[in-house]
């Protein structure tokens, strides 16, 4: 690099003041927030950091899918594009960290930057991602940049069709929209992330930043177990045709399944709906909504058939019919060697400590891993407490976080 | 008896025209009716049965429960009341049978005596009672007849408190005034219902009529497991705390303590409603809807004990709270003699076969049963089903039902 931005360093209280802002909209009592993607809480989210780039001072970029983005310019306006971002959507009764705290500080880093004057050799921007946790889609804004949207998925959602139309129609978007929204691969000189780690791992290990390796995969699918609805009183034990049995036993097995066979896999049964769904009536059917991730795609194949096998046999001894319905799959995603590097040559800079690890949860980089390099960093999780309202990392961290990203941006784009 | 009525016949078509008006509202296109308590539909039956009395020339006769009937009035206007009766609720996506053959079979047994100017005792009295079923507080009322009803029913209904309140208002009900419909005890003649058997007993015997010996008790609870929400990709399997393995794991034990020590009783989990509820997110909290019925207290008494161990084994087992809300109860109700000899007379009369029979479900006779002479008949259920769009019984059954509570009635009344 020909200047030394070694020293460079975030403004710690700014990024507070707006990390603050932001977790005042949807907040619920108990410190978290609740921002499903494109209900009215993220709708106001997205309007408030809309209306913060503008009063900012920074160009306002948005696209068919509703990524919004803060965008410092370069001098050489057909220059690549490196990405700082994250997402502001959360699952439902969230905490304030996952996701707000990655778009928060990609924007201080572009405040630190123009206000230094410093010249970089890509555009930068601070982009927030729409609907990256999956209460419609999933990755869907990163998706659709990417050109990775499918019709399909947007036909079948793992949130349902419905709600995501409404959603669709309530921020003024479109499905033709979402589908055109993808840029061109030479148009992107990078991706990276800052974000909770969601785990006890930079905790145990008393370390400041985890690089990430690489971010595994995710497959979700609706298992349908099907039975007989019939009088709860008068229908013996023995002539039942009961939904609930084929749908309880299986979320037992599964976890068994993974504990026994696939010890660096998950599975996670999120819900059972059932129906008709009365205290007096037998459950004819039980809808489970299944999750599982892996790291590589061999254990994928493998723990996918001992899933499904398990659903059929558990259906089958209790007399019930089984409907399987894919919702879905993300690949697993390494991360460019170039950003791991940059992150760690960052954290020397900053003399933070550091280790490598892999990231369980999804994010919006995987979607961009096949046509940039991209990066990805952690900060630790008190108690490791993620997707809940207890969520929390200390501030310190969060502005550790900040500067590896600063100084890693910088990096790439210097 | 001075008069002779042993001849005396319902008219078929005339009770089948006005059972196939009742069975097309509400109706789904699988040839069952959805009427839960108080909604649309069941409120638009209500209203066709109010002016099919009122064109059939009966007094019209409702209460501050929402009961509605025809009266067949007699020369002594200070003698009690024989009623008839069932109820035009359903479960969710329910069938043809349930309740409303009672009330049509109780409206023909009416319209049957006026044609042939029999001259009664008693005043004759078709009831439609509220809320049978439980989709709302269950026996509603009839509880409100017998002045059973508490502000607790109806302060805690297991059908949730603003689903009642959205009833009552829809109706234009109110609490007080279901608080307030008790009949004075002296008033009450007798309770007679004719029901479908919901179950397999008549068919394998091949017996036209089943005159029904006691009602079992119902007493049901909600369960809530409650676990920690965390991150379904990034917690491991081991630093869960899942509300589904409580829940699953106590559906699947409940069935066999029942089918192991209690085989005179039945349990069902019709529901589970998962909190949050995402793909992606360990359920924090899974609330159960339990029902258990017995014929008897002592065996009720064990095996609340026993259900109630199970949950908090279950719930240890796995690192969850357990609450426990009792949601109420019916205790388990003998049929009168004298309405079982009624019932006994009138099969020998009209020549048909009969079992004596316990009653697995509930029914609105059990309210009345401390009151007056309460009895009940059932006629065959095709496959026994039942609380499903595929019930069904032959219609030469319905009519001998109605027949044999037409000359029962005329025993009693005479």
């Amino acid at each position: 690099m020909p200047q030394d931005f070694s020293t460079l360093r975030i403004n710690p209280d700014r990024m507070l003041d707006a990390f603050n802002q932001l977790a005042s909209i949807g907040a619920t009592p108990d410190s978290g927030v609740d921002r499903p993607s494109l209900s009215e809480a993220h709708l106001a989210a997205r309007k408030w950091f809309r209306e913060h780039i503008e009063q900012s001072g920074f160009e306002f970029h948005t696209d068919g899918a509703g990524n919004h983005s803060a965008v410092l310019p370069c001098d050489d306006s057909s220059a690549p594009t490196l990405i700082l971002g994250s997402h502001l959507d959360s699952v439902p009764n969230g905490g304030r960290f996952d996701g707000a705290l990655g778009v928060m500080a990609a924007l201080e880093v572009l405040k630190t930057v123009r206000e230094n004057r410093i010249k970089l050799k890509v555009q930068l921007e601070a982009m927030d991602f729409t609907d990256e946790e999956g209460t419609l889609v999933g990755l869907l804004g990163s998706a659709a940049l990417a050109g990775h949207l499918r019709q399909e998925d947007l036909q079948n959602p793992r949130g349902g069709r419905d709600r995501l139309l409404e959603g669709i129609k309530r921020a003024g978007l479109s499905e033709s929209g979402m589908l055109s929204a993808a840029r061109k691969k030479d148009s992107l000189a990078g991706y990276l992330e800052l974000h909770i780690e969601q785990g006890k791992r930079l905790e145990s290990a008393k370390k400041d930043i985890g690089i990430v390796t690489a971010i595994v995969g995710i497959w979700s699918y609706r298992l349908s177990f099907i039975g007989k609805a019939d009088h709860a009183g008068t229908t013996t034990m023995e002539d039942r045709r009961d939904a609930s049995l084929g749908a309880s036993s299986f979320t037992l097995e599964a976890r068994e399944l993974v504990l026994r066979e696939f010890p660096n896999s998950v599975v996670n049964v999120g819900k059972m709906e059932f129906a008709p769904g009365a205290f007096n009536i037998v459950p004819e059917r039980v809808d489970v909504s299944l999750e599982f991730r892996s790291p590589n795609d061999e254990e994928f194949n493998q723990l996918n058939s001992a899933l499904l096998d398990l659903a059929r046999e558990e259906a089958e001894r209790f007399g019930l019919e089984l409907k399987t319905e894919f919702l879905g799959k993300h690949s697993p995603s390494l991360m460019s060697e170039i950003a791991r590097t940059a992150f760690a040559e960052a954290c020397n800079t900053l003399q933070l400590s550091r280790i490598d690890l892999s990231s369980g949860a999804g994010h919006d980089g995987q979607s961009l891993a096949d046509l940039c390099p991209v990066g990805m960093i952690f900060v630790p999780s008190v108690d490791g407490a993620s997707h809940s309202p207890r969520e929390f990392t200390k501030w310190q961290d969060c502005v550790n976080g900040a500067n590896v990203l600063l100084q890693a941006a910088l990096r790439l784009a210097g």
